[in-house]
């Protein structure tokens, strides 16, 4: 079909309409320009009536695999819970589908070389992993800077991922599902650490524990947890995961070099607005992570949407996700079994 | 005509290739779901020709009046130079056209009376003046607040519209059409304290000179001005608007009252790093009014969007066009006759 | 007498002991290594009595001019109220003491005469004004970075010195006395704008209101006002000066220039402490002129003892102090008359 | 001997005249109230005879013992290197002297454990060690504000010492004798650690390297390293100390806890000074430790003056200075061994 403005579009599917996924969803119906959004799936139906007359779906399902066999579509974006991402990209790409893929790619090695092979078995399609930060502009910003020589040698990377308070019950909720704050939150910071450094981890040390709420210890996980990683060329990174943050979204990412220290999002501001008042000088923080990433999340989707376009693969391959899986899975291993673990070279 | 997602589209023309005229006509091409770009004018052969294909237009006009009397358009978004808003704006609703128009409303009062009859004629047509900040997010914050009483009673208002010292070329090129600082860049902050402060001035004192730039005095211009003005509820307000900013774009908005005081963009930083390295810490600039509010671009046309569609008149009127105009021109006047001006009540 | 290391002492005697007063007479006894605190002078007996043990006085008065007759010392320090400041200099001076006096000189022009006849009648003794924050070192950083041409061509000056709504009750029982918000906040910036673009206003406009607390008026004064002045070289000065600030001690200075913008006490910050919680992020705030000024008022008694060590004048001279009070003097003028008040060139 | 404010003086003698020694002497001849500096020690002559007349001493000697064993003092301020000071804490104790060391209390357990047994042989006398950030502002309104419960539980102490790069040719030959960055540097972060957790270290990991100077690796050291350490109670701790600080002294330290996360000093800034200029908005940076801590050095030196007047102990004692050198050790242990280390419960 012809856009108005005379391009081709794209037909995508898109399946799991939680949080991002809906916002994903909303975004492939009005913000990415050629994109047409032609059906969802979800196991929620109360949700599929609701969505399909709002985005003007031609169809909703309940079962993915019926999407992929059923609809017209030239793409599918996967943002359904994360033990089912490998077998659906799998089910996806031999369906001859471009795929969009939710972080993490899986939640075991395993799984992720189940997707490794897939995406190896159709190198004419497109697969991209949603890492978003790397779209961000503040990030871009700083990955450009460490190419150009401005910080000198890496000498420290810290990242801190940090969920507010206000959010904790959902936390709570889905902690039996979510692998654990390594595998779920700290992983955005696992890629960028790699992304900056560029080399692998072979050493991590993780610590934690349930300072707020000792939900979290029933499924072997922190509310809180830290780790200290030495990668192959001698940089350290410090990471930093939680739930409790009082404040809002705090994600927050430093590194420092020899010739310079970049931050990103040291004060997490939700706008330009400075308060002052009997409480001091202050900023107010941004909420949650669409909000911090609004700009990203389309930035990914228009990178991808790209890569269809001109048919060459993205940045971030599918061995991006199977290596930060593995190493989200260290650092789990050293938090749960309180030693310091060392990483395979593979 | 029928968008992807079912709903009804909302063709436009629009008037003026400018940096922000293009910037307008880019967001109508792509970034306003549903609205159909269909026809651009501007007297710039060339650049005509370089944007029909990208953004696929039914025709191009080197005339406005023959755009509006042949085009298939619902709409008309009107970035010509402020000499000719008015006129222009009177055609297209004679026309049977919305239209949306930059800021100034006009150079004169003369020419907004011309608009303001125009307006009152059509009350079944939309129209919409360009104040873009009054869509801006932190902007909006601060006028919520207000309203909310959490600043408690207005003291003082300040503003602050500085260009870059980069980009001075082309100001002293524009210098002889501007109408002057106050017309040009003051403006916004003209209507901000109006919007903000709920009431009009009575009083100006406005001074200045040229700086660093002589070209600006031929004109009976500064490079850089400033102006004093008590409102009729006793608020104060000063503005300071130039042409000379070393580090970019600086526009920074500061409303004092007796129980808060709110800031915006009091660094005028250009994403969320901060750069630590010999000359200090720091946090770099936004570089333009393109990049600093390129949100509120989007955001107001997709509010005259609504309008048109619920056919229900915006917040701006005519009459803040014509208001703004009224200030910025008494500013000018006490700038160049060094006297005390004020503003007679209408 | 020798001091423990080996110095000569000098001998002070110290007139008022209001808040200032007080901080003055303890660093006098306390902080200034060999400058001993000898006797000092009030109307309030209880205070007196308070004060003698605790820094080990020689004797107390109720009467400067006993003080002075009686007293063996070699210097006084003036923190009586303003209206009283002239004729103590000119009974010291004639005294032969060293004078330190604090802001404003005089009231009146003719007290500041009187004052400057006195300080060329002994050009053999030391006088200075307690103008302090030209011993802040961030105000020193500005000065010097000024000098150096770092900022180019000065544009703006724009100072604001509000004090905290928390101490209204104070500044309300003063207010009969203050002369009102110009000469007695304001002047410091007035001093600070003189001493920055190294030239004298030559024109003011001056405005604000009671916007809080309608007690100012009786004294024809507000308890928040601006005023916008002309310098003779055009550059421009905005000064605001209040009562009412929510958060705290609120001094805040920026120049512009054509090269650079600097600003001191943007955030009026008491310590180095970032506080992240449910309100966002924050820093308090300086509560007073003796937490914000500390320092600078030990520099500048440092200064005028190393003046009358070494037997050379300060930079601040008498005729700094009645420039001031013209100028506060014509913005009042201004304030209360509404009209743009011409300052004649001396 | 009386001072002229009438209060009895306590005669001090000093050992070392480094950097941090020399301003320590300079503080107890000037700035210390009835502090009376009577001699000093040093092995370089050169710097004993230009100190004597500045300071007015009454003797100077190059033997530590003989000034203990001549000179009539009460007290005695230790700056010389680490490795002497507990010798000389005994020495000086045993002569019934009052001590203040400059931290580590000592580079070895064992030298710290003579330190302990001969303060605790002399309880009447005040033995004071030299951790000044608990007397700096700023970490003492973090510490008030975590005892008062307004972080609520505490998850993660961050602590970041590093020097300027502007200063590594000092850094480089001292390096031999500083016992590595985690004892000279790291040391204060230990202690706040320690002060903020209020419980001990269990576990710690060390890594680091030569990022910029090799020369540190001939000490079994690095230029740069981290540590994450375990608490008793579970808080994470997390400490980076290095030499190559593009912008200055980066002393940074941060609590996160549930209810709040304080931060002290994330930006360095040497003054109120903000400059807007071509490299954005900026703040320049402490070039050091003394310009930093100038306020905690003196605050600390008068905490031991009145604890000696008063004769009660500070709250700072011997043992905490045996539990920073311990910790430093096992994280220098686990950095040069590449391994995790269990601390043993004393």
């Amino acid at each position: 079909m012809i856009s108005t403005n005379g391009e081709e579009q794209i037909r995508f599917g898109s399946v799991g309409l939680g949080r991002l996924g809906y916002k994903h969803a909303e975004n492939l119906a009005f913000r990415i320009p050629n994109a047409h959004l032609v059906c969802v799936c979800d196991i929620d139906e109360a949700k599929l009536k609701e969505v399909q007359p709002l985005w003007n779906l031609e169809s909703t399902y309940t079962d993915f695999k019926k999407m992929i066999d059923d609809a017209q579509i030239d793409a599918v974006l996967i943002a359904s819970p994360s033990a089912f991402h490998c077998e659906q990209i799998e089910y996806a790409l031999d369906h001859s589908l471009h795929v969009f893929c939710e972080k993490p790619l899986g939640t075991t090695l395993e799984e992720c070389k189940v997707a490794e092979k897939a995406v190896e078995a159709h190198p004419e399609l497109i697969f991209m992993l949603g890492f978003m930060r790397r779209y961000d502009p503040s990030y871009q910003y700083v990955k450009s800077a460490i190419k150009k020589g401005k910080i000198g040698r890496p000498i420290l990377f810290r990242g801190y991922s940090v969920d507010p308070e206000s959010a904790i019950e959902d936390a709570i909720q889905y902690a039996p599902h979510s692998a654990g704050q390594f595998m779920d939150m700290a992983i955005h910071d696992i890629d960028l650490a790699r992304w900056y450094i560029g080399c692998e981890p072979k050493e991590v040390y993780a610590i934690g524990g349930c300072y707020a709420h000792h939900e979290f210890g029933e499924y072997g996980d922190g509310d809180n947890v830290g780790a200290l990683m030495k990668f192959e060329d001698g940089t350290m990174a410090f990471l930093y995961a939680g739930r409790t943050a009082p404040h809002g979204y705090n994600v927050e990412t430093e590194i420092v070099g020899t010739k310079a220290t970049l931050r990103v999002g040291s004060v997490p501001q939700s706008n330009l607005v400075e308060i002052i008042d009997d409480s001091g000088v202050r900023k107010q923080c941004s909420q949650d992570f669409i909000e911090r990433f609004n700009e990203a999340y389309i930035n990914e989707i228009k990178k991808f949407f790209d890569c269809i376009k001109n048919n060459k693969q993205p940045g971030i391959t599918v061995y991006d996700g199977t290596k930060a899986t593995e190493i989200a899975y260290a650092a789990t291993e050293s938090f749960k079994k309180a030693k310091l673990i060392k990483l395979e070279k593979n």
